[in-house]
This record gives structure tokens, C-alpha cells and sequence, in this order.
């Protein structure tokens, strides 16, 4: 196993802390600036269920998880962080509501990072269930 | 970021190897006597969703899972590997058949290390899925 270098754990702590404000606030273009251009994105349920790609995507999709899915914001309390080559991956708590209802996951996010860019997010839940499959 | 030292990441291969193996045959001894008398596991659906405690919830889930849910077996193809201070991440794809229909999943698997032993266990899917409830 190779460790991260410090300049990707730099690239990955500020595109997870992005997230985290994004998923608090609704207000994700920070975090979508960091995107590359090939970006890939892995997520477990609902109607992106799957592989994704491509920045658009990622945006068209945290929009509606913050305007649809979680409209009062979704906290992320990070517990662990650990890193690959090129890979860091961040296990947190998540809590807020859902759909209106009290909600509590974990999470594991592993983030890819190129240089001072993101080109994959692949997003793992500790807790399954099931969101609506519309839109 | 502290990275798992040599030991720590021999435990951890060796460890991950061993529960690849009893997923795949179902002999499970080998793994579960590297695990603490105080070991915990997360598992994310079926009848022991979230926290557990102690080695015997441990085989008995383990078990379960090979006996009743993937009796021909669950074969784990490791993709990646991140590690942390006492924790080592590895992500799989995982494909067999579970309840007798074509199976196939990504895990991210958090193994937490002591020494030489095994304290930890938090599995993450990167597709949600329900198991039934009963055991």
C-alpha cells in the first residue's frame, strides 16, 4: 500500500470540507470546481443509483439531494480518515431529515484525486435503504 | 492523516484474506480466531443491521451468511486499499448468489487493528439492498 502524498490529502480534506458545506448548505459550486472533466461518481441508491459521470451529473444530482432529499441540509460528522495512493477515503456520520424524517446514516466517501482536482467519488452506506426511484 | 504501520497492515492483509476465504468456502475458523474478546461489527442491512458486539455475534452472522443467504459462496475481488492510524479500508466487488439469484455488490470494508488481532469490522455497500428480516 502507498500512502497519499501531502498534496493529495490537501486536494482531498478541502474537496471533502467543500461537501460537508455543501451538504449543510445546498450551495455546492465550490466543491463542483474541483471536479475534472472525466470526473466519475459511484452512488448506492435512488434514481443515480450506480456509476454516473461527469461533473454535470454530480451537480444535477447533490441539487436534488439538498432541494428534494435533505431540503434542511445534511450534517456530516467525520469519524476516521484513511488514505490510498491516490485515494482517501473519509467514514462519517451523517444526520438531518429525510424526505421530512428524522434521519441518521454512516458513510464511507472515497475521493480520487488527481493533482489538486477530484475525478471519482464513490459514496458506500453503513445503513441501507431504499429512496423513491423518481426525480 | 497517520498512516497503519507495517504490522498493522500484515494483520489487516492477512485478516482480509482469511475472510475472503470463508466467504468463498465457508470455513470461517481462521478468520474469527484473530478477532479481540471485545470486537464489534457494523453491518449495513438483514437481521444484524447497525452495531454488534463479541466474536460469537461475529461467526453466527458469518455463518448465517454463508449457510442461508450465499450458500454456493461469495467470491470478493479486492480493488483498492486505503489505511488509516488503526484502520485499513479495503474496496471489493463482491458476486456469487444470494438467495439462489445473480448477486454482485461493491463493499468498503474497514478492518481495526490491535496489534495482531482484529478489534473492528464495518462494512459499507455501494448498492443498497434489503435483506429480510427474519434470520
Amino acid at each position: 500500500m502507498i500512502s497519499p502524498s501531502p498534496e493529495t490529502l490537501k486536494t482531498a480534506r478541502l474537496g471533502f470540507d467543500r461537501f460537508k458545506h455543501g451538504l449543510a448548505t445546498g450551495e455546492w459550486e465550490a466543491f463542483l470546481e474541483m471536479l475534472t472533466d472525466d470526473f466519475t461518481f459511484f452512488f448506492p441508491a435512488g434514481p443515480y443509483k450506480g456509476l454516473n459521470y461527469g461533473p454535470e451529473k454530480l451537480g444535477e444530482f447533490l441539487r436534488y439531494a439538498t432541494e428534494k432529499v435533505f431540503p434542511g441540509g445534511l450534517v456530516l460528522n467525520e469519524e476516521r480518515i484513511s488514505g490510498g495512493d491516490t485515494t482517501v477515503i473519509f467514514e462519517a456520520r451523517s444526520r438531518g431529515k429525510m424526505w421530512g424524517n428524522p434521519y441518521e446514516n454512516q458513510v464511507a466517501i472515497a475521493l480520487e484525486i488527481r493533482g489538486d482536482r477530484i475525478c471519482g467519488y464513490r459514496e458506500y452506506l453503513a445503513i441501507a435503504f431504499t429512496l423513491p426511484a423518481e426525480k
